[in-house]
């Protein structure tokens, strides 16, 4: 089942908004076996929306779309939509009860605008959105299908998983399976990973490819095997993976996909260890990174975000001498940090950054993008370096990877 | 100077990363008045890249590639490249001086696979990447130019800023400018909004066009002018700005493009107010969001990300009887919450949040999706309660959005 997603609007193409749907509605069709071909990002007008319609449907059979659905006049593709299929807009009964409904609830009054929202082209069938007013909609032609959906992603990521996926796969039963296998690695570069694995790789069947994600620091190696019998694929894989498995051995310090947040967190269960964060440049974001893993509360307590050097005195208890001594940022004060909150929250380990995201901060010796990093287990504290770039967003990003990392090294010493 | 954008790599297509290099590439080019018309995302085949390029082509003369240049054979781009330009592989002794001087810096040792980045197509000018292995090619045909870069966001933002968009400035001298002015509204939905705009909207000149880019709570509305002469269409578009501000008056509570994070750093700093934050089920989120607007620091001190109970209890002195009596989601927990941080860090002004993200926690009467959040400023409290949806990721990122929010209003009294 190959699929394409369109996605629409003007403001995708001016950057004003990242696409996020497409990723998501990938992820969840190549569960389900199906393939994404192509994305294409197109505004909000009508002959290029139709032009893309046309060029996705001379490769596949089924189109994804999202966005340009909202009720001002800049939103175009449900007219588009009622044209390119030739019917004719139609008022829906269920879609302005539905819509009637959304607003009582959130205590809101409708107004014309909103009315129109019920109008519907006649050439589809209508699936009733409950968590927003634009209804999704299913055209069906020529054993083609388009299935129009809100750009909001909240309300995309209900439709789909409600209503789209389980009607793609009643629709297009007979599909091929996909399966994944990952497994993350470290102390490799990419190319030098790709040196050492080329015999494995030369021997893998034409069915299975080796693919290498790189984040800094680590490998993601994804197996992927397609083919008609699931059952018998995924024995096949099973096999491959664990002679990979086998040739990386204590390299590989997680056996499945996951962030740097999820590695951490298995590796603190099956440990049965609790963590705390002191974060002054990181700003929250290595907590944030944490807690976003349900379940996290089990070994994650929480999080000093000591921007101000005060609160790393009063709160932390780092000593202001050696502030004064080392600077903010250095080795004594993120060792001090962790210390400090791996006590005041009773943790058995902590992480701590105190770094110059930029783009102002840096003083002599210590330009943007020096970070120093304190990890510790007990009574063990592991403190390091790191030089980087010269973005803020880029820079926080990388030192709470950085951070994680270390942590997760510390673990599998 | 019309251009459109080639993504090229299997993990998109199948989920496992979400391109964020396209819209940072639109916003920066739109910066310079060029328009990107399209987005395609492709898969690391041949047939694909080209088919994609030659449809690109046909629409407008300037192609920005990222993408398919690691060292590893799953990456084909540049011998697909190659061939589409009619040119061969041959060695560049700069960019594997490049990369010898990359290595080492790390202190990573070269293997083949690496030395094969220094193999590059006769047929293009090849642009040295100071912050990585794949370097950057500008190819150029009848008229047509076409740049890859690498998929690295900070590769690819260096090479852009640095090499690319200096370049195509001076290839393509003659464009027409765009220029945006953008507010932000509260008070009105989208649909509510478009109709207290109907008459300012139908009087717009036909150069200039209104967007609504609705976030929950909040419209961000977006005047785009596009002309020849862009003095004159400052002036024009500034005319039709401070028109729509006097229409619009008090809800307007940004006058620019911004995050609500910024918007509430513009609104603390001209009040001259510090911030900290108690986060529960935001987990960091909302340290995260302030800390990422460089120059923060100014208002921000810091965070106390009270994941567990007796971090509630004991680093905030939130009452044991009250947690038990109300519930640890509760507006009597936020508001002791937000008084305690505002203690523990000295500052004006505090937000706090608990809640339940999900998937679990969830107590007779707080299903999942429920938060309380308390912003306080001074002496004054203000607390709310609030229900969202069932996914995790969602409601941290709806928690996060509508504290500041929250606060916003507060501050807005």
């Amino acid at each position: 089942m190959n699929v394409e997603i369109i996605v629409i609007g003007d403001e995708l193409l001016i950057g004003q908004v990242t696409d996020t749907n497409s990723s998501w509605m990938a992820r969840n069709l190549n569960k389900i076996g199906s393939e994404v071909m192509e994305i294409t990002t197109v505004r909000d007008r009508r002959a290029e929306i139709v032009d893309a319609i046309r060029q996705s449907f001379s490769r596949v059979d089924i189109i994804l779309m999202t966005g340009g659905l909202g009720p001002t006049k800049d939103d175009i593709t449900k007219q588009t939509l009622c044209e390119y299929f030739g019917g004719k807009m139609v008022f829906n009964a269920e879609v302005q009860k539905n819509n009637e409904c959304f607003f009582e609830r959130r205590g809101l009054k409708m107004n014309a605008s909103t009315r129109t929202q019920a109008m519907v082209p006649d050439c589809c069938t209508v699936i009733q959105n409950p968590v927003g007013t634009a209804p999704i909609m299913w055209f069906e032609k020529d054993g083609k299908v388009l299935v129009s959906m809100p750009g909001v992603p909240a309300e995309m990521q209900q439709a789909m998983t409600e209503e789209v996926i389980p009607r793609l796969k009643k629709r297009f039963p007979d599909h091929a399976a996909i399966l994944h296998r990952t497994c993350l690695v470290k102390d490799f570069s990419e190319s030098a990973l790709s040196e050492y694995l080329t015999d494995f790789e030369a021997g893998l069947p034409s069915s299975v490819k080796l693919a290498y994600l790189p984040v800094p620091g680590v490998i993601r190696l994804r197996l992927t095997a397609r083919g008609e019998d699931e059952k018998a694929l995924a024995v096949q894989l099973d096999g491959i993976f664990s002679r990979l498995e086998n040739l990386l051995g204590k390299h590989i310090f997680c056996h499945q996909d996951a962030t740097m947040a999820e590695a951490l967190g298995l590796l603190l269960t099956s440990a049965g260890l609790t963590i705390a964060t002191a974060e002054s440049c990181t700003g929250g974001n290595i907590a944030h990174e944490i807690t976003q893993i349900p379940g996290s509360s089990t070994y994650y307590k929480g999080s000093v975000v000591s921007y101000a050097n005060e609160v790393k005195e009063n709160v932390l208890g780092v000593d202001h001498d050696t502030i004064n001594k080392y600077g903010v940022v250095s080795g004594e004060v993120v060792g001090q940090m962790a210390n400090g909150v791996q006590r005041l929250l009773k943790t058995d380990c902590a992480i701590a950054t105190s770094g110059i995201a930029g783009p102002g901060g840096a003083v002599p010796g210590k330009p943007v993008g020096t970070v120093w990093i304190a990890v510790s287990k007990g009574d063990q504290v592991m403190c390091r370096k790191y030089c980087f770039g010269n973005s803020r967003t880029a820079n926080i990003n990388r030192f709470t990877h950085t951070a994680l990392l270390q942590m997760i090294s510390l673990l599998c010493e």
